[in-house]
């Protein structure tokens, strides 16, 4: 165990009395309460990941969630079998037909796309529920699948105390722009480029 | 609904035959099965929500998953409260005395870094265990609470088939080094900076 001399101890003390007033002084200043429009984009890994983790968060809180995904399709994925056990409290909606270079249809993506959209509002209208996930949106608007202006005014005129997660690559600058948090994943290192594939419960 | 005319759907389906084509090869030619150290840092939020991401994907193909907590201490958190849906197959351990203002006394946060490392320890070594969460373990190194050199170790000698998530900002070179996905949440917008205080489902 390392040791720790009087002088390091009351050093160290006296610098955290100080940062835990700091601290406190920024916590007191924030008072606003409010349902955030939260946006996970950048090329790394952890964008949907940390969407379902809030999801977990607000089932925690003993409120109900809403999940829309946009893009992916019949894929058999652990987090759905998982949600499960939180029963009707888990509304999940897998509304694309897979990857744009599997269907190589545009109209039909379109009408995914389409119909997704159309279950996201519904879902953000129901009372019940503290947070819509929106999956992959960002591959929807990028890909010119669904109107920006109306998406992006739609979730702006959300309920006062709706949460709502959008994730996918390349978030449009508009949704930036409305979104109340914005984290950028950026990727460092991939295992994917050392030649190791998809890992059930890392990828999938 | 947009509107696609035949030489539009028919470019479209011409350019995403070729990007399968690219995409299979890829996924074909990644053949290495394994249990990654994967590292979630830097300064944006979703480091720790998107390792509980991975726990719940973890869960849902049926493995058991372990969390050790190095920092939090007795916060109520609601991702602790919905893991309690699965019962004994989430392993969950919050070892830590509260951020390091709080408890203002450094030997103390070494002794918790302590025995929380030993937790990590012995559920790395439960074969029932398919996923270990190293909540904010990069922050007791980053403060030298525990040997950079042991943990990095200890780390790589992992079993084959386990998973281990570590986050926290400020991941030490070595363990990026010894990593297999190495993902830098960055902060792109804030809604603290708005005077947003903490919210429920968000931030706990």
């Amino acid at each position: 165990m390392r040791e720790i001399d009087d002088r390091e101890a009351e050093r160290h003390k006296a610098k955290m009395a100080k940062r835990k007033a700091v601290q406190d002084a920024e916590v007191g200043a924030k008072t606003v309460e409010k349902g955030l429009l939260i946006v996970n984009t950048g090329p790394g890994k952890g964008k949907t990941t940390a969407a379902f983790g809030l999801a977990l968060r607000m089932l925690g809180h003993g409120r109900r969630v809403g999940v829309v995904q946009f893009i992916k399709g019949a894929w058999h994925s652990g987090e759905k079998d998982a949600f499960e056990a939180f029963g009707d409290r888990v509304s999940w909606h897998t509304m694309g037909e897979g990857f744009t270079w599997e269907t190589q249809d545009l109209q039909r993506d379109i009408a995914a796309a389409e119909r997704a959209w159309a279950k996201a509002v519904e879902l953000m209208a129901d009372p019940s529920i503290g947070l819509v996930v929106l999956d992959e949106l960002n591959i929807a608007l990028r890909y010119n699948y669904l109107d920006l202006e109306t998406v992006v005014e739609t979730l702006k005129a959300r309920r006062d105390d709706l949460h709502v997660a959008v994730t996918g690559r390349n978030a449009k600058p508009a949704l930036v722009e409305a979104a109340d948090l914005v984290t950028e994943m950026g990727q460092v290192k991939h295992h994917f480029a050392a030649g190791v594939k998809a890992q059930k419960g890392v990828e999938f």
